[in-house]
Order: C-alpha cells, then sequence, then structure tokens
C-alpha cells in the first residue's frame, strides 16, 4: 500500500535506496544497524529495568544509577513492595508530560493513601552530579541552548558543565523524572513522568531524572490529553490503571524482557549522529549539518 | 481535588502564588496575560484560518501567506472546493507527526484517488525567502543549535540566517508542514503534517510550512500511534475522518472561530519570554536562563 507519493513525503526520512542518488548516497539507519556488530549493543542490566504493564501493553523503563543512584534504589524497593500495581497514569499534559503515581493522594484521601512500605519518603535531590571521568561521555558537536556541553552518557543523553564540574540527563523526550513537590529533597519515585513533546529543559537540573523509556513510548505518549487543569484527567474513568510494574530482574525466566541498546559510544552510533546531521538522501535539499542532543538516541532492539 | 503533594510535582510550572516566597516571586504566565493589553493581541485574518472538523472537535489552522503564500492560496483553493471534506488522519508517528490527506492516494486507489480540482498540482518550493525587513522579527537571546538566529514574526517561530538572506519558519511543535514526495516541487498543501514531538528541525529548510495548530493540537497529538511503518494506520479503520476543512472567512458569522494571538512583539510577550528564561518561583532551584525557540510559542485566546 505503500510508499505512495503522498505518503512518501516526510517519510523519505526513512530514505528508500532505490530513489537515491547512489553517488551521494549515505546509508540509512537501518543499514547502518544492519551493519553493526554484536559487541557494540549492550544488555541492560536486569536490576535497572522495569517492566510496566498497561491493558495496552508494556513500558519498559531502564534506571540510570550512574546519575540517581538514591532514586534507583527506592523505586526498586517500591517496585518490590509492588508499590505501583493497581496505581494509574493520572495526567496527560499536552506538549509536555505523562505522569503515574497514587490517585488517591492526587485526591487528597489521605485514608486511601498507599503506603510506600519501606521506601523513603525523602531523598538528596540527585539533579546533577559530579562529573565523573569514568562513565562514557560521548560529546555531539554542535552546541547546546540549554548547556555548554551535551551528548551521551551510558546510553542516556546528558549535558555538562566543566566550569562547575557537574553532569546531568537531560529532559529529552521519553525520559522519566521524578515528580515531587515544593521542596527539593520531596521527591522519591513514588510519581513518575515521562517527558511527551518539546525537550523540557528549563526543569534540567531542578528534578532528578530516574531514566529513559526504551519500549512503550507511544502507550505513553498517545494518550488522550486530559481536560483538567495540568492535563489531570477530570473523570477518575480517564485514568489507565496500571497493572503491574516488575523489575525484570525479579521476572521468571521466560516473562523477562530481553532487549539490546546500541551503545552510545559505539562506532555504529556515531555514524548514526553524523547521518541524522547530514541527510544526503534525495529528499533532502539541504542538510542541517547539526544536530540537537534532543533529537537522536540510542536504538533499542530485541535481543536474538 | 488538587493541587496536592504529588500532583504539584511538575505542576508547578503553573507556579501558585501563595506558595512562592514572595520576596523572589515573579508573575505566572496566567497573571503576564491578565496584565496584557488589549492591543498586544491580533486576530487572525478568517482568510488565513482553517477550521477542521473532527468527530473529537475541532482543529484551527493558521496559515502563514508571509512565508508561504503560494501555498496558502493553494490550499484556500483546496479548501473551497471542500476538498479535504471526508479525508483522513492517515498516520501519527511517534515523536514526529500527525499526517492527513486522501487515503486513496496513500493506497495508490488511483480510481479513487480525489482530484485537486482547480488548484495546482505542483508549487515552487517556499522552503525560505529573502529577509523582508517589513516582517515582524523578534528576536530570542540564547542561540540555536540549528540556524544562526531565531526568534518570531508575525506570531510564529521562524530562523534567520543574514550571510545569506534568508528567513524560515521551524519545525516547532504545532508546526504545519507541507508533506510532499521527492521532487521540491512536488508539495501542493493536499497532505499536510502537525509536528507532534521534539521539534525535527533537520526538516527546516527542506520542507514549506504552512501555518500553525492555534487550537486543537491535542486532538492531533493524543492519537493512538500507528503501527505500520512511519507510523501510518495498517486498519483504515483506524483512521480518523475529517469531516469538513473551512475558512473561518467563508463561514457563517455564528460558526465562525473568533480567537486572538499575542503579538510576537509585545511587552506582555517579552515578559512571558522572560518569565520563562528565568523561573523563579519556589520550585525552581536554578533557572535555566535560556530559551530555546521551539519552548516558547504565542499564546492564543478566545475573544471576548
Amino acid at each position: 500500500m505503500r510508499p505512495t507519493l503522498v505518503a512518501f513525503a516526510l517519510a523519505s526520512l526513512l530514505a528508500l535506496p532505490a530513489l537515491a542518488d547512489q553517488s551521494k548516497y549515505t546509508p540509512t539507519p537501518k543499514e547502518l544497524l544492519a551493519q553493526s556488530t554484536a559487541r557494540e549493543w549492550r544488555t541492560p542490566d536486569p536490576a535497572n529495568l522495569l517492566d510496566m504493564t498497561l491493558p495496552q501493553g508494556h513500558v519498559l523503563i531502564e534506571l540510570a544509577p550512574d546519575f540517581t543512584p538514591l532514586h534507583a534504589a527506592n523505586i526498586r524497593t517500591l517496585v518490590r513492595g509492588h508499590y505501583f500495581d493497581g496505581l494509574a497514569i493520572v495526567r496527560v499534559q499536552d506538549n509536555f508530560v505523562t505522569q503515574w503515581d497514587d490517585p488517591a493522594s492526587d485526591d487528597n484521601d489521605t485514608a486511601h493513601t498507599r503506603s510506600l512500605g519501606t521506601a523513603k519518603k525523602t531523598l538528596p535531590p540527585e539533579y546533577t552530579r559530579a562529573i565523573d571521568p569514568k562513565l562514557e561521555w560521548t560529546a555531539l558537536p554542535d552546541g547546546d541552548v540549554y548547556a555548554p556541553q551535551v551528548g551521551f552518557s551510558e546510553g542516556f543523553p546528558a549535558a555538562r558543565d566543566p566550569s562547575s564540574g557537574r553532569e546531568w540527563l537531560t529532559h529529552c523526550y521519553g525520559m522519566v523524572g521524578v515528580a515531587r513537590d515544593i521542596g527539593p529533597d520531596t521527591g522519591n519515585g513514588s510519581a513518575l513522568y515521562a517527558v511527551i513533546g518539546q525537550a523540557p529543559r528549563g526543569l534540567d537540573r531542578n528534578l532528578a531524572i530516574a531514566g529513559r523509556v526504551l519500549q512503550g513510548m507511544e502507550l505513553l505518549s498517545g494518550l488522550p490529553r486530559g481536560p483538567a487543569p495540568m492535563g489531570f484527567y477530570a473523570d477518575p474513568r480517564q485514568r489507565v490503571a496500571i497493572q503491574s510494574v516488575r523489575l525484570a530482574a525479579d521476572l521468571p525466566a521466560a516473562q523477562r524482557p530481553h532487549v539490546e541498546v546500541l551503545r552510545t559510544d559505539s562506532a555504529t552510533f556515531a555514524k548514526l549522529v553524523e547521518a541524522k546531521r547530514n541527510r544526503r538522501d534525495a529528499f533532502y535539499t539541504l542538510p542541517a549539518g547539526k544536530i540537537d542532543v534532543c533529537s537522536i538516541s540510542a536504538p533499542v532492539r530485541e535481543a536474538k
């Protein structure tokens, strides 16, 4: 049924080799990934993988303990206490975030607000961390509006400020942040949000980022926006029930997700960055020559 | 029912004055808009306003004839020929675009592909235009990854390159572009897309931008993502029917949308930019001090 003329339109972002001028042909992302080697992919630690089951399917989230270790530990505790099972997606604010947490807490229904169990109620903010030379740092070459340096660290989009010696994860599409109250220590991981629109980079260094959605992002982004202020679902029946959240490490082998993430310090990722900076297929009149840190992400695939 | 602790979280983006430290209190966007004067708002020309009726509601789009006059004229011709009535939203690609056009064309069903009527099949690209000193240009101060200068022109996010003397609209969230085939002259406005994710700025200067969604964006962004390649709906029944597209100028007075757009060269818009660059309410530990051209847009309100 496609491609067709009109359908092809934007589509050529996927670049069909047959239609490209071979003399200036550059490989497509799909071709670059096909040429990657097994060692360029890493298997996320199952202790860092959250498997959230919604009625529509699974959302897989990789925690980022290199950047937010106390939050990762608290979220693991919450998950192992089955804290999220039966909670819900409570708000979807257009061009901003999808958030899930305890609806009773949102409703100020203290009688029914779920206990955090043995998880901590407050945590140090973990908005930024001291630059760790042992962590991967793959810089992007084109600068950034918000930070002195941007790039990738262990698969996550990140920023650095050499003058302060700090680094932090950036609020790009698909990143998962820790909602909180006014106090910087009030985020504990019991309420999380995923970025579903233009990167709200003004949040960087003001909220802890817990990780990144690896699969199922479309289940969070493709929901009806909530009509109440801040995108809350005015009618509780609009909420999306969370059936369960489990750590991959705790699942029986047969139920475990098996995914691999392309290493962001690999040669193939560098080629992907360059291919996206300079689109040379026939569709493009003028390659941008630039890339924003939130305009590319580490590819994810099912493990063989 | 809110705000509550957890709900408040991200929410403080809306900054509740009662909770803010008054000594460093800065007005919220809502307060700034309440202080605006009538002359700071403009009423879009009804000849530039498209009212698209979907089963879920209305999507209002303002054309940008200052930048893409031939496309605006062709789209007006298509609309006045009722070209779009009965067509459909055919693809929703996550973190990219929602596109509407003639499904028969996508299906290569030439027997049922709709005629463009008196509209042109091809148009000059109109990707960029010579900088026009008569057009509004409200620069943003923080630079840009993709272009030498960014800012707003007549309410639309835009970029300039003084060295080439060209300016163009930017692919920010909610901008409406003209889908096309490989040939740069193949975009005619019969297939349009709205940006629903991180700004795909690599498309800038490679596609014509027809305008911007003023209202109803959530009806385009909150749709289920299509499962087929490029986000196409694999099953035609997943498509969203377009009941009609009309020019506001052609609607009976009682049915006409009445909206106003804050002038991007107004003092109030400048205050909004500054308030977003430097969030000083109690929620923020560290104001960004920066803003990206795609992180702010001209507010829209119902006319009184």
